[in-house]
């Protein structure tokens, strides 16, 4: 079973997890802007901020965040870049907007940190877009458990709930949102200015739950954004092995979708969807009436 | 006159510009998946391909590309990185697709690389994730000619090209694209999995061409992808005093259009748009009949 756990949970207890604080700000700003018939009016837009990451009193990254968890994106951030291994290396995470800064204390240090950040890949990735090379060379590590299906009347239950969501996409436009579910049942939704962001943010709140719990096998990962490389790398990483998009998927996206054995939905609204991977983990429950 | 020009142009001359190869690969790829009905059918997807940048052989970035124009995407990523002030400072750029690298050969090395790379920001950018922090550095630097205005009957030819484009987009989707225009007359479309990996291809090949026809205050900027700080700045650098995007821009872009005196004009589908910042720019010669 353990072998099913991302790493990022696999370390992870209930006890000692890291101290965080929760810095909250807007996500949205009201401006006036004007239409094509020179009328003004006034429209809500996302906000976009930069957040420093200080690890240990040293500077690692700047991220640019709409900043509605940014906690989470700071700690998932870390996981997803191989930095640490799990929260319980985190011994405290503050966040101060006034700055911009984030402050993470770890617990005995990251090991050859500089060396480890040095290889800089630059990704499709929106919000996310530097990667660090171990990244890509974990993929083939990955291999996403064998039974795990989805069915698709939990798809359909997936995509209206998503639909159904306040969220700032509806009020101000131009963010992303990924969300975690198991089957149909929503358990974390998350929104940046970048997807990538978004998909840290949930990687770092699944690090805080029980990892019982947090057995990728029965969870699926839903994202508005395209199914890029490294996109799917990050689901595969949090042991989630059915990802749906509202969007497409990029011919890189595709080939590690294969090679770990993770099932690719794309282009899902409504009723309509297409399976671009894997589909023996899609069983196909609720088969829409063809309209004649 | 030459304060208009953008930096990345007004060092270059039509003589020596640097030798390129013209690397080709298939840009899209057919795949075979599976509808919500059970069905199988075929459809594109866009290809996604890593390219490693060599600059003097030293290892610098591994942008993930479509591969439509390498050559130009090296030499913008290079000049928006600040890398580079000029496409002349560049000997050659020699793409294989082969083994996935871009050669760089620097007619005088660059300058304390390692430095000026050595501070990240992970930006809201799809595909040109990192950037450098000289680049914000930058913004304040920047002032766009006063009198740029751009009419609205050419803003909807701008609109009305586009949506006439043949393009990967069309065939295979989730592709980014990005253009440059001279009022309406088009100069440059580039799609890339990521739109900032196709503004630096539009940057780059900017670069190229004759600094005098390159002013660019007569330019607009048009991308499918969002207003993020670092698509407004990268169209700032690049001298060009109006962007226009299909979708919906963000806060800090906000900010950094104002600051900077951009023309930022959003929403841009068939007559109807909203204008976000420096409404003087836009000449409103072609308002639309109100439906009643």
């Amino acid at each position: 079973m353990n072998a099913r756990l991302p790493d990022s949970v696999a370390a992870l207890t209930p006890r000692d997890l890291p101290r965080l604080t929760q810095a909250r700000v807007p996500l949205t700003r009201a401006i006036e802007v004007r239409n094509e018939f020179g009328d003004t009016h006034t429209i809500s837009i996302p906000a976009e901020r930069d957040l420093t990451v200080y690890v240990d009193k040293r500077e690692l990254v700047t991220l640019m965040t709409l900043g509605g968890h940014p906690e989470w994106l700071v700690l998932g951030y870390l996981l997803n870049q191989r930095l640490v291994a799990s929260a319980e290396e985190i011994d405290s995470i503050t966040v101060d907007w006034d700055v911009g800064a984030a402050s993470v204390k770890t617990r005995h240090g990251i090991d050859r940190i500089e060396e480890r950040t040095a290889k800089r890949v630059v990704t499709t990735g929106c919000g996310q877009g530097s990667v660090f090379g171990a990244l890509m060379d974990d993929v083939d590590k990955i291999q996403l458990p064998e039974g795990a299906v989805l069915r698709q009347s939990e798809l359909y239950g997936v995509v209206e709930t998503i639909r159904q969501m306040q969220s700032t996409y509806k009020a101000a436009g131009s963010v992303h949102g990924c969300a975690l579910f198991r089957g149909a049942e929503l358990l974390s939704f998350v929104e940046d200015v970048g997807r990538h962001n978004a998909v840290d943010s949930i990687a770092g709140w699944m690090a805080l739950q029980d990892p019982v719990d947090m057995v990728g096998a029965d969870k699926v990962f839903y994202t508005t954004g395209r199914l890029t490389s490294e996109m799917v790398i990050k689901a595969a990483q949090m042991g989630v092995p059915v990802v749906v998009s509202r969007s497409g998927i990029t011919q890189m996206g595709l080939e590690v979708a294969q090679r770990v054995g993770l099932c690719a939905i794309g282009r899902a609204t409504n009723k309509r969807f297409l399976c671009f991977t894997h589909p023996q983990r899609l069983l196909m429950d609720a088969v829409p009436p063809r309209l004649a």
